[in-house]
């Protein structure tokens, strides 16, 4: 594995495996890895000639006491991950490097932000598109690897990609689950011992939402609230947010239709979990 | 040549011309061609192993009252001479398969736009850009080909691909001249008589602006109003502006300093033309 920090070398790099007819597969992470990040760089291993994984606090994406530089790290550990994988590249540059000089050009996003965890944390999504597609600038891979865990973000890097026809597929990865089907996060070790009993219940009750909706539940207000009354019902944990809208548009739908989204985040004492389920108007899962 | 009008297909073919290792040359025109383009593509020629054109009147870089409808076309032309020229592929996309949906993304530009002909055309070049981003994703070029006749599309360009990381170069070619320094274009046939007989003195106003750089004047306001008395004394056009201005940054200079452009617009009867000059602070030609 080699250890890149400069843009120009990775891209370099990048261009020299496309002319050699090498297709790449690319991780973009902000580090301290954990199995879902460990599940991208396997199934980008699995269906690609090379593996680029870049890691990147991305400046751009924090907003205000969003506390950017509280953000974990452990190089250390990250490297032993990735070299374990069999990543080829891991490119890691310096905010510098990667935002020399004031941008004249900005990149805004205008749909698919206003609801979810979007809806708290304006422009955050502006500085994952802007950093995003100077990554697959970058890096130039045929396909690249992000987790449903992050599905609003999902969402948002698809519209890039889309609008824009960047010759890139993004494969959306699964959450990887607790045996218990708690979502596994960097943030469940901040759970007290009641709160992580309690935590399984959100996914739970998200399938239970999807389960109305396949035994023909047309009122998706129905829905929401048997999810919201099973949640608080079940832990101690302050709901943020229950939501049922179509993806990866993220529109309000007034009933089943097409490939649909249901989101929730709560907030424990120590600890702000989210977790989703993507399903299609039968209730049938669909991603992840 | 082959004759592409899907995006998808565009990208496919370019894609599999990158994986055989050959490098593309693009120029992306609106049509129209003039000898100013078959310089672009001549020196695309040269210079890669395939040349992509493509013809699309952007919809998005125009403004109110700029008459879209009405910019000139001529598909047989530019195909006979994209043909001569050696094109292997013509990209001739409609505005419906390129702007299939209201885009969640937009791109916009903070810099470089506020002077020149960009002053009084909000808006243009973040369409320019938008529509350049999706083109260079569509046809993957290792070099792009813009005329230095619009040098500040030139500089923006730059912008985006600097900005962004683009994988791509961009090429400023020099323009394209009549014997007696007018720039070729296709507005020139909108001049009388008299008009055209005056014409080439914005080209020599312009170099003589240059002239007195080199000669070591230093007060960049005498150079301007010496260029403007030139037109002005031998043209019967109106002076739309003369600017001397850093290059490619496009930001007010007080003094000689790095790369500079002096530029004009002047306005005929039922003709518009701009010209410009880009030099060093010894006054030597530095593009074109």
């Amino acid at each position: 594995m080699k250890i890149i920090d400069s843009p120009e070398i990775i891209q370099k790099k990048a261009s020299e495996f496309k002319a050699q007819g090498k297709q790449i597969g690319f991780v973009p992470t902000m580090g301290y890895l954990h199995e879902g990040h460990e599940q991208l760089i396997k199934e980008a291993k699995e269906e690609n000639d090379i593996v680029i994984l870049s890691i990147f606090i991305n400046p751009l994406q924090f907003g205000e006491g969003e506390d950017l530089d509280r953000y974990p790290r452990d190089e250390v550990h990250d490297q032993t991950v990735a070299q374990k994988l069999g990543v080829d590249l891991l490119f890691f540059p310096t905010k510098e490097s990667m935002y020399p000089t004031e941008s004249a050009i900005q990149l805004s996003v205008n749909k698919r932000t206003n609801v979810l965890c979007g809806k708290s944390r304006p422009g955050h999504f502006d500085g994952v598109v802007t950093v995003v597609a100077k990554l697959f600038h970058l890096c130039q891979p045929a396909k690249a690897y992000f987790g449903m865990k992050d599905a609003q973000q999902v969402a948002v890097v698809k519209a890039l990609v889309d609008d824009l026809n960047f010759p890139v597929e993004i494969v959306p990865v699964a959450t990887v689950r607790e045996p218990d089907g708690l979502a596994k996060s960097s943030r469940n070790v901040n759970l007290n011992d009641q709160e992580r009993k309690d935590a399984p219940v959100i996914y739970a009750a998200l399938q239970q939402g999807r389960e109305m909706i396949r035994n023909g539940e047309q009122d998706l207000n129905n829905v929401k609230t048997a999810v919201n009354t099973f949640i608080e019902t079940h832990t101690h944990g302050k709901i943020d947010y229950v939501e049922l809208l179509s993806y990866p548009e993220l529109e309000n739908i007034d009933r089943p239709k097409g490939q649909m989204i249901i989101a929730a985040a709560v907030q424990f004492e120590k600890a702000r979990l989210i977790d989703n389920q993507v399903f299609d108007s039968h209730g049938a899962v669909t991603i992840g």
